[in-house]
């Protein structure tokens, strides 16, 4: 049984390049143990959706991070929706069965032999769902978005809340949080195009939205947050971060959860209006969803009811064309090609088997 | 009888020009009521020391800040220490009465009319003490040291604290208050001279301090700090600020209380290394000491207290010159020419009025 793999090869000194002759990464076909003869602690899994996340880039960066690099050589890293083929003899006692749906640290490969640890079955929402719910509301950017804004951010009624990369996987969930369970009184996205500000004020109920690529977005932004900013869920860094400063209101909380603008810089940009912190009495906190691993069920519980009421609805990006698009799919997160969770279909899923 | 007066003048480009002949500031003299002749409802004072505040170049900027600007034409804003010469009939129930010491919000004048909203008594520490403490460790500079560090920077025995512009007033009061009243395991200052950083380590007890001006100080900084930084108090902003993220430690707390070395910029540096706020989880944290009103009461017993028995000892650079010499004497603070809190003799106290 042969099973293709995606290795990462040569440091980007900037942006990745996608090609796979020469470029970041390179693809390599190996075999694999037949179903029948696994290693006898091991389950082997299908992969059929590759998670696509904006931290990527930072994982091929060798320094200090909050988790150790991707090492050259080795197959890329990366959650995945997969199925279960089989399951070695040691582990009969496994909750995992062939065929179950599970959330997979495989990494960037079709196979992946993975010890019980690595897997974890998927939960569905009451009103039913999809096995790539849990790469998204259900899953990390999901996870991410409730305790970055609840927890972080902690946004009141009375509150301006302003979410950058607002269209994104985890922007939508945060706004939607803010807006439909919180009740925060004027939620403004920033996004890179009209149809996704059109898509987040028509069907996501932000009360307005702003494509940044406008000349004038920082008199969209002033004009959008009369009251200034008591929130801001930054998921961009760089200039947006920087406009938001200047117009945060006295006590605002700054949720740094990402910074897709720089992560491709070889010189990253500081905010400019920084010195608003001490004028503005501005608390700004960064934080990494694992640190919340033992509130994820609860958390999971909460973020099935809202999407089963409708409070929060979902958006995905499947990019088609198997392992092999990953490299340029994950260029193409950076520049904003994506709507709600980007994930790569490495093998396609029959209609049947869809939840 | 004749008051002079130091006024606002022209806005500053960038850094304040010190002349008085077409510079930021001009000298006036006017004419001032007799102590005879003395409005009802007001008190006349002899402004004795002018405080010198790195917060002053950004109350000559009209932007949005925690305080108005100083208005074009106006005598300049800033506390002094000051003596009551005489008491408006109207007020005679006042505890103020001529000789008394006193804070006073006179901006840079020789004489004062103040009502008694403008004016404070000076409290001394129960071990006696001189009237300038009022403008350092008892005064505004002590409270900032004292609620930025104990409040938002929270230092643990096993923490390791820096602090930058640690010769500075508050720096002073921050690093004594984490070293000797919470027992921080390392408190390491940042300063501008080979003779500040003796005088931290050898008199004020630092661990360690490093003359940033130094080609190395960088590298220094990482050796001083072996186990990372679990809170930095940040008077100075730039370079120094960045190369503190780049060396802060799992969920550290960055007090940002100034941004000395960005107050005279017209484009100021936002902090580049920005990104390991996400990394590694750090709260950043701008705070204003108005904030804490409330409790200054309490904070000035302890900062007495701690005065009296030795845990804090005060530094003080007073430049003589009379009221003339204020504008060049706030050029060379934000150049660094003090140790401890500035200030400038307007007019000198005969050695027995000294307490």
């Amino acid at each position: 049984m042969q099973n293709k793999q995606i290795i990462y090869t040569n440091p980007p000194s900037a942006g990745i390049n996608p090609s796979l002759n020469g470029g970041t990464f390179s693809l390599q076909t190996v075999s694999l143990a037949d179903k029948d003869h696994l290693p006898a602690d091991k389950i082997l899994v299908r992969v059929h959706y590759l998670s696509l996340d904006p931290a990527m880039r930072q994982w091929l960066t060798a320094k200090r991070s909050y988790i150790a690099p991707v090492e050259r050589g080795a197959v890329m890293r990366g959650q995945s929706i997969a199925r279960v083929i089989s399951v070695g003899s040691q582990l009969t006692d496994s909750p995992f069965q062939p065929g179950d749906w599970v959330l997979a640290y495989s990494g960037w490969q079709e196979y992946a032999l993975l010890s019980s640890t690595e897997i974890q079955q998927i939960a569905f929402p009451p009103g039913g769902g999809t096995p790539t719910d849990a790469l998204s509301v259900l899953g990390m950017t999901g996870l991410t978005a409730y305790f970055g804004l609840l927890d972080v951010g902690n946004p009141r009624p009375t509150d301006t809340v302003v979410i950058s990369g607002a269209a994104g996987a985890t922007g939508m969930v945060a706004g939607q949080i803010a807006k439909k369970v919180r009740g925060a009184k004027r939620v403004v996205g920033l996004a890179g195009s009209q149809a996704k500000c059109d898509m987040l004020v028509k069907e996501l109920g932000f009360d307005a939205a702003i494509n940044y690529k406008d000349a004038d977005w920082r008199e969209q932004l002033k004009k959008a947050t009369p009251e200034y900013i008591d929130v801001f869920f930054d998921n961009t860094g760089g200039d947006i971060l920087d406009a938001c400063l200047a117009r945060a209101a006295r006590n605002a909380r700054f949720v740094i959860c990402g910074a897709i603008s720089q992560y491709n810089a070889t010189k990253p940009q500081g905010p400019a209006s920084f010195m608003t912190v001490i004028s503005q009495r501005i608390t700004m906190k960064g934080f990494i969803v694992f640190d919340y691993a033992k509130q994820y069920g609860a958390a999971l519980q909460d973020l099935s009811t809202w999407l089963a009421q409708g409070l929060i609805k979902r958006k995905e990006t499947i990019v088609p064309g198997g392992l092999e698009a990953a490299p340029q799919a994950l260029v193409d997160l950076y520049a904003g090609a994506n709507t709600g969770k980007m994930m790569v279909e490495v093998a396609p899923v029959k209609p049947a088997a869809r939840l």
